[in-house]
This record gives structure tokens, C-alpha cells and sequence, in this order.
């Protein structure tokens, strides 16, 4: 086979194989609950090219399979003859493509309206880091990032402008709802999962009385563990 | 074929398939929490006709089939003679009627005691637009309309009055519950679930704290963007 | 046969049908949520005999099975020689009996300790009847009745004194939980269901402002249509 | 057989016994909803051996089995060349096996997020003895344990030195979430989720208004009838 013939047998491969994956992970969101009806959305880049994988847009969960997601470049267009592209791809697809185009670390990224954390992103306020398992997993407070509605770059920019340089791998668009990063598709979708989770427990928490805050000397102690140690390899460990 | 023959047959299926419809989106009041029991109740205009199918009163949402569903006429009447007219239609049937009679555009009403819009009607409080999935699905607040009980047409008149002119497809009649109307019935099922998610949503919100608004014409844009653009076909914009 | 056989052989289909009745209900308490662990039981009149069958102490609800249900006389003592008796009933088996003794037109007694109603027991506050639904199917506000702990009839008294010639087939046993009677077994399971429903939606409703009361005149009217018109037999009634 | 090579084939059931049991009780924590994703983690002690089986770290709980439980020794430390002992045991293992070491008594051990009673944790704030099951249970208030982080023996240390001589089975660890200790790892399951239970029904109690207490000596006669009469056998009265 031709060093071309090869690499493109390669592309295939991972193509198809980040369809399986982005398909299968909307079950998680199915599973904790992130989701009604048809919002949400998971997308994955694929390995070693300038591609993503997209849910279509307004279809069942129901309905969500390998063949049905939409492969787009990174200028969130969808790429024409494959399979799919005959069918548009999730409303927020240029959120998506804005953030893989900007941030090369990231290989996943997740769009929910899961109720707590949209309820935070109602009230524009960050999460206060006052549970270990935040410390863990975000390393701090979930930021809030600016109001922006769909139409132009400003979701992908806002996302990509508050998640630079920070912590957390989730944010809180104002008024709007969380969209989470990740090294790959699967661990974007454990930190929307980890999110509503820990958005329903500070808020409970904090209907209560006072939140006892967590010294900044043990949430950097407890994140930089989770970060090398938690898990059996480095992909659990997100 | 004679004329009326073919009309005939084609009236046939088209109630045959109102009734497989009307009976498969129950399935969805269960799957998102809306019902208990055997509360609730989902019904579809039979396209071409002046007739609806509902579902019975009192019956669990196990046992309901296309051939226990109930064929009414727009004046709440049970047509005699056809399947499942041995049984009396939900309670709500007369409220039903009447926004068919009233609305000819509506294909679709839904019915639920679904928690956190009931908690709205039974402070008689309009569910505010803070959050962008509520602009894009209801245009702005979901409206509260009259008290009304059982009995005559108060609650169907409340219905059609409140959203007669109105963006939201979803109202919540004080002290009662929600009402929720569609193009199709499976488009007042969403309507159903989106309000409850979002009534959902706002409470959380606003037990934490001061709610931002989303400035008038944003929820203008987003209302405009998401009837005219999101999903696969025109069915699944709504 | 004989007409003392013939009344033994009724007696035993009586009891046969109310052992599967009751170990199948038990599944209604777990499918709505209402029970955990293997907290919660479900009793019920044999009828035409002075028995109630109702669920063994501490066995998970996956177990439960019509012939492990517990036949007792109505003060309460296991039937020996039947089916189940080598094992203890429900350590609330006083309580059901003390209410089947004093209440002849009660069927069925569920208790659990479901959450919302549980919290307003601790609180020792009625349920207000601020929504439709509650007027249907409780005509009025959800009593409290005494603090009282097992060991002595105080808890059947508790519930007998407060029931009886109040409209509620449920009342809230103050810092202890819901217990609710009906004219059957499954009618106390359903007014178990819709009191979860109620407190749950009415605390959510306080939680959120000022509540707007229902007019007596209205109460009335709804609790007297739904007793007499609602569901296709008197049992759907209820 | 000789008395060795018979004493290491009981050995051998009892290992393979806890394995299944550990792995199988980790299928309650999803069933009640006390974990996501990897969280959460139930030891159980090896009857008759200075040993315990504990979940492996960061492994979806689709994927526990028996054979991929981890055996350990009461410092903590796998047991070379037992199944799964290539892989990370949980990362609160030095917790639990500080807690075999120190209370003999333990027989099981569970920690858990469990949304509310983190919630509790994250304010410090011990839950209150205002409802019947938690007094049965439980004996009183849930105690809260000290700060700690993961790293030494302070997390087990603070578990033991709050459950020692405390009638609780749970410990709220501040700002962290629950442990639970049983005489059976089912038992400290039953704990764990009956524990949920509690901290959220006083939770949606307290936020309603003014909790009323329970008599210290009504607290003890609860306590003292559970301990002791509940269930089929002692292993269901807890």
C-alpha cells in the first residue's frame, strides 16, 4: 500500500471510530440526566486530523447511532459526501468548532442544559469550590463565562476565553448553561456529568446556611493528586 | 373507488394513526416524570377532520393502546360505535375541546400535573425568561391563566384566551397546572417537557439568589433563530 | 360439597387473591420512589373475613412474593400454619390492625416514609390544599396527626383519631411519616402516591413565595365531582 | 486434608465470598443513586483473615465484577499475585483499612458523594435527630468528622476517632461527604443509603420552617427496639 493509500486507511479508522465513541457517549448524558428531549450535545476531534464528530441536530437520543453523527472541519463546516451530510449538524456546531480550532489540547467538548448548572448560569454566579470532589476534578470554582447568543463566534470565543489558562474544564455561559472540555470526547463528558453533580450539591448545600470554604493550600494539594495519582491510567484519571 | 370510499378509507387511516400517535407519546409523560398514576393526558387532531383522540379516564398509563384511545368530536362528544367509546374520555376532554374548537391551528393539547409548573400556578406566578432555552422554545415567560374548575367551559376559555396572540405554547392555569399546545401532539408533549424542565430550572435558580433578565431583543433573536432554523425539518424546530 | 367447604374454599381464593394483590403492589411504593432499603409496607383486608395479609419485616422489596406475605387476624397476630408464618410481619402490623379493627370501610393501609411528606411531618404542618389535584382526590388539607412510637396501639389510634370523618385518606404521623387508608388495597397505595405528589409540589410551590389559597366553596365542589365522576368504576375513583 | 491445607481452603471461600458480595454491593449505590460515573467505593472484611476486598480505582461501575475486586491487607497494601491486584485499589483505601485496623467490630465499609449528605459536610453542620427512622437507625444525630485530606491516616483517623463509642454508623468527613461502617459491608450499605435518605428529608424539612425534636428518651426506646427486634434476623435489624 502507498504511503497515501495508508495514511488514508489510517484517517478512516479514527473517523470511524470517533463516531462510534461521540454516538455511544450521548448515552451518558441520557443516563444522568444532563438532557431532555433533544438538547445537548457531545462532539470528539478526530486523532491526527483537523476533524470533529457532531451529533445532528433535534434528533432523539433514541435515535443517535455511529452513521447518524456529522463529520465537519474545523471551520464547523460539515465535510460534503459523508455519512450524515445529508442532515444538519447540531445548532451548536460553531460553538464547538471554535473551541477545537483554539484550543489544540482539546479532544472533546460537551454542551448540556443541566438543570443546576444552568440554574447557576441563571443568577451569573461561579460555583464556590467548598467539596473535595470539586477540588479534585475543577481544581477550584466553575467560572462564568459572558452572555452570548448563537449566530457568531461569540459562544465558542466566551468558552474559550474564560476556560484559557484555567482549572476547570467546564464553564458556565450566563443565562445560557455549561459547556465542558476534555482531553478526549469521554472525558468531557465525565466533567458535564461531575458538573450538574457538583452544581445540585453546592446548591443544596448553600440553601441550607453557610458554606465552610476549603483552604486554597489543600484544593491545590487535592487537584494536583487527582490529577497524577486517582485512577489506573491517565484517562481515568479525568 | 367511489369518492366518498376513498374518503372514507382515508379518514380510517388518518384516525388509526392519530390513535397510534396519541398512544405512544404517553410513553414520553412517563419517561420524563410529568404523571402519576394515571394523571395526565395527551390528545392529537385527526388531520382532514373534526375529530380528536384522547386518552380514557382513570387508566393506567401500562395499559393504554391505540384501540383504547377515544375518538371525540370537537364538541367533547365520544363518537358512538368506534373503539374504546364503551369507556368515558379523560376528565379534561371538555378543556380539550374547546381550544380544538377555538384554535384551528393547534394539533395537539397536553395536560399534566407536573411538579415544579404546578408550584408556579400555585403561587399564580408567570415563570420568568432567564434562561436562553426558554426564549428559543416559548419566546419569553410562560403566562399564567384564571382559576377555573371542572365543570363547564372555564378552562378551556382560560386556555384559549391566555394564549390566543401569544408566543408560549405552555400556560399554567392558577392553582391547577400546565397546559401545553402543538402544531402536531408530539410538539405539545415537547412544549410539556420543556416547560417542566424549565420550571425546574428557574425555582432552582432563583431560591439561590437575584435572577439576571435576558434583554428583550435577544430573546427576540433567539425566538426568531430557533422556530426558523434548529433541527432537520420543521417538525423538529417546535 | 358442603356449605362450610364451599365457604372455606371462598375463603381461601379470598386470600389467595389478597396475598397477590398485596405482594404486587408493593412494586407501586418502589416504581414511584416512595420506599428504600426494605423501609415501607403495603396491607390488605381479606374480604368477607376479620384477616389482613401485609409484607415480612425487613425483606428487600426484589423478594417479596405472594407467599411470603404474612396472614394476621385483626389484632394482629400471625395465622399459624400459613403460608409465611415462620417469619415476623412488618414491626408496623399493630398499627395496620388497630386501623382495620376500628375502621370497617378501610380496605387497605400503606405507610412509608416517603420524603416530602415525612418532611412536613417533621414539622408537624398540614398540607394546605392550595392545588386542584389535592381537592380531587383529598377534599382539603392533609392532616398531622400525634407523636407516637411503636410499642402500644398509640399509632393506630393516632391514625384511627384523626381519619376518621375527615375527607384525607392520608394523614402525617408528626416526626414519623405518611400513612393512608383506602376502600382497597390499591386505593391506599394510590393515595400514597398522589400525598408524595402533593408535598413534594406544595413544598416547592412555599419554598417559592406566597401561596394562593383555594376557596372552600371550590374544594367542595372539585372533592365531590371527583369522588362521583372521575375514572371508568368507582374503583378509579379513588 | 491437613489442618493447613484445610485452613487455606476456607480461606479461599471466604475470599471468593466477599469478592462477590463487595462487587455486588456496589450495584446498590447506583440503584439509589448515591454515585456518578467512578465514584463511591464498599470494602467488606475477609471473615476470619487480617484481609478486606475493596473496588478498584476509577473503574465504571458497569465493569465490577468479582474477579476485579482487590484484595488487601489491613495496612492497606494489595495482596501480590491475587486477581486484579494490577490494578489500583480505590483511592480511600488507606481510609478503609485504617478503619479495619482500629474498630475490629467493622465488618464493611462505604463512602460515598451522595448529593445531600455532602451537602451537609459542606456546612459542617451535623444532621439532626427529627424523624423516626433516623432514630431507629441511627440512634440519634449523624456526627460530623474533621477536614482531612487524602495523603496520611487523617481521613481514617478522623472516622474512627467521630464513630468510636457513637451510636451512628455514618460520619460526615467536612467539606468531603460519608463514610459508613456496618458489622457487614451490606450493613454499611444499608447505612449509606438510609443515610441519603435522612440528610435529604431534613434537609427539604428544615428548609420549610421550624423543626420540632424528638424526646431524648422517645430517641432511645426507638434506637433499643430496632437494634432489636426489626427484621427476620440481627442482620436485618441494621
Amino acid at each position: 500500500m502507498s504511503q497515501v493509500a495508508e495514511d488514508n486507511a489510517r484517517l478512516e479508522v479514527a473517523i470511524a471510530r470517533t463516531r462510534a465513541e461521540v454516538a455511544g457517549l450521548h448515552a451518558e448524558l441520557v443516563r444522568y440526566g444532563l438532557v431532555v428531549w433533544t438538547g445537548g450535545n457531545v462532539s470528539g476531534r478526530v486523532p491526527g486530523a483537523d476533524l470533529f464528530v457532531i451529533k445532528p441536530s433535534g434528533v432523539s437520543y433514541d435515535d443517535l447511532a455511529p452513521e447518524n453523527m456529522i463529520l465537519c472541519d474545523l471551520d464547523g463546516n460539515v465535510v460534503p459526501g459523508t455519512p450524515g451530510a445529508d442532515r444538519s449538524p447540531s445548532s451548536d456546531t460553531a460553538a464547538h468548532a471554535y473551541v477545537y480550532r483554539n484550543m489544540p489540547e482539546v479532544g472533546g467538548v460537551v454542551h448540556t442544559h443541566s438543570d443546576y448548572a444552568v440554574a447557576w448560569a441563571a443568577r451569573g454566579e461561579e460555583i464556590p469550590c467548598v467539596i473535595t470532589a470539586m477540588a479534585d476534578e475543577f481544581g477550584g470554582p466553575i467560572p462564568v463565562g459572558p452572555f452570548a447568543i448563537i449566530g457568531d463566534d461569540s459562544i465558542g470565543r466566551g468558552i474559550v476565553d474564560t476556560l484559557t489558562g484555567h482549572r476547570s474544564r467546564a464553564v458556565l455561559m450566563r443565562n445560557h448553561g455549561p459547556f465542558t472540555i476534555g482531553a478526549t470526547a469521554k472525558d468531557a463528558v465525565k466533567a458535564a456529568v461531575m458538573l450538574e453533580d457538583v452544581a445540585r450539591t453546592v446548591h443544596i448545600a448553600k440553601q441550607g446556611g453557610e458554606l465552610i470554604p476549603i483552604p486554597q493550600e489543600s484544593i491545590d494539594a487535592l487537584y494536583h493528586r487527582y490529577q497524577n495519582v486517582y485512577g489506573q491510567t491517565t484517562d481515568d484519571r479525568r
